[in-house]
């Protein structure tokens, strides 16, 4: 039997130590540990790899602190517009979701594709019929709703008029960008939640969500709900990606990391390390990734200043880390 | 300078020579025929793999015979929901768009969301309203009307209350489905249209453009708008994919070709051929795919009764088939 493992992301991106006090650290750190303690022990009872991930990016979207389920992003018309997705390794199912507006917890909707439905993936109002239709709970969009995302949507409008996209830490320092509530929000574009494991039995798994981009296009569909660009799991390695999400599509960042492994016969670590440190920023990609290979190893790795993430293996003390 | 070549699919599946006279099978083959030379002809006028794939993909999107744009099939609410992607292998720009419902020519859709849109995929009304920003012609759903396509959604319905997926042509054989207008719709699920090209600089771009499946759920998203799944191009393969679009989303099918390739370093054909013929079988997938590599070799596998195919070499008279 394996040593079982889970890890997660809660978004990567430029984090400012200006913005992050040690009381509003605290708070994200405390947070991440929490779900970790919670999908380690799903994985102690036995509980498979894929249960893990759907448990703790269900607990990921319950958190206002980060962009998925509530404490989404808002859209240009001022809406929230959701994706989701997961992987089985053990058997390549998947399921996901885009562009959802009313479900509460788009990552069991994605779940419920990949259990209940001969499909992968549906968009817009079929999939939330669908999710409606296997007993999922719907909200009403107040419940996306923090004053801290609000604000950082009207700030994004009257800035830029368009997505606060690739800001950094120079731009922030001087300007009307500067002080807002969430350390993260000015790249916000990286804001995604993901988790990936292996459990006792060798089993991978990876689960993605998403309120995508601050003042996106309506329609717009990031990298989250993409099998191979944001969620991807074989028997070889299961991996969630967070960042710009085009970049992650068009890498097919998610899968090249195992296709590596599988035809290249390099490590997970090398894999991952290609992908966020020479081809995604060959592309002006930024973002990273977390990734498990069979055998239990972890790779974090991120080409911004920061990802909210950490790592669980069963038996051992939880890590957890911010800053590069 | 390399040799220009195209390739075109019409769909894949059970094409049963039972419905298919040497008159229908003439129509099928004149409009493959009239879709190559145009094709060609972009690319001998010095076109780029990009502009060829585009137009080819566009006038399958205008031919009533396939299931894209014009012709294209029924959702399960007798609505018409289209999908549709490019990628240029030569810098990795991509665009798509989902669920459609009002665009004549989506893969026109996909393309100006690459060339003018710092996003890659749309879907639905968000996808329509950057279209209609674009200057693209909308229509109303008359205009994708073909009586064939309506008999068979009529008979989807009548037969089996759900999308008409994975009869074979004994089933087709002995029953209620047989003598229909259309000899690959019992098998409509692999109703998709693509193209994949390689210029005369070497660089190589796909396309991919689908109606999806007759009486589908809505908001069922297949493989064709995945970049990476039914649409794949960098500076190694381009690829083009048709068939049961969830097995070629969970393969990454089109990716996994240009991947064995870079990593595995095996040809073009042997990389097809294992994804057609191995990967995608072993999870029940069936279809086929279109690609080429930078040195112009040509591979169409199938593992179904048939494919509408063809390719055409700048300067050689084209070539197409339907059957194995």
């Amino acid at each position: 039997m394996n040593q079982a493992v889970i890890a997660i992301h809660g978004g990567a991106g430029t984090i400012t130590r200006a913005a992050m006090d040690s009381s509003r650290e605290r708070e994200y750190i405390e947070a991440l540990e929490q779900v970790l303690i919670a999908g380690q022990r799903v994985l102690a009872d036995g509980g498979s790899a894929m249960d893990a991930v759907t448990e703790a990016v269900r607990l990921l979207e319950e958190c206002p602190l980060f962009n998925a389920g509530k404490g989404a992003v808002l859209t240009h018309e001022g809406t929230y517009e959701l994706d989701a997705a997961v992987m089985d390794g053990a058997t390549l199912n998947a399921g996901a979701v885009a562009c959802v507006t009313r479900l509460r917890n788009p990552v069991l909707a994605a779940r419920a594709v990949m259990d209940h439905s001969e499909h992968v993936l549906f968009a817009g109002e079929g999939a939330e019929a669908f999710a409606l239709s296997q007993g999922l709970e719907l909200v009403s969009s107040d419940y996306y709703f923090t004053k801290a995302r609000h604000e950082q949507w009207e700030r994004a409008r009257a800035v830029k008029g368009m997505a606060l996209l690739d800001h950094d830490a120079a731009a922030l320092a001087n300007g009307a960008l500067a002080g807002q509530a969430d350390p993260i929000d000015p790249d916000n574009k990286f804001g995604t939640v993901g988790a990936v494991a292996c459990d006792a039995h060798g089993n991978l798994a990876a689960a993605t969500s998403t309120g995508g981009v601050t003042n996106k296009q309506v329609g717009r569909v990031g990298d989250t709900p993409v099998i191979g660009a944001g969620c991807y799991a074989d028997d070889v390695a299961a991996i969630s990606a967070t960042g710009t999400g085009e970049m992650f599509i068009r890498t097919v960042a998610a899968h090249d990391v195992a296709a590596q492994m599988r035809y290249a016969r390099v490590t997970l670590e090398e894999a991952a390390r290609r992908v966020v440190m020479e081809k995604l920023p060959a592309i002006g990609g930024r973002g990273g990734l977390i990734a498990v290979d069979r055998a239990g190893n972890v790779t974090l790795p991120f080409n911004t200043e920061g990802m909210y993430r950490g790592l669980a293996r069963v038996g051992e003390p939880v890590m957890v880390a911010i800053y590069g």
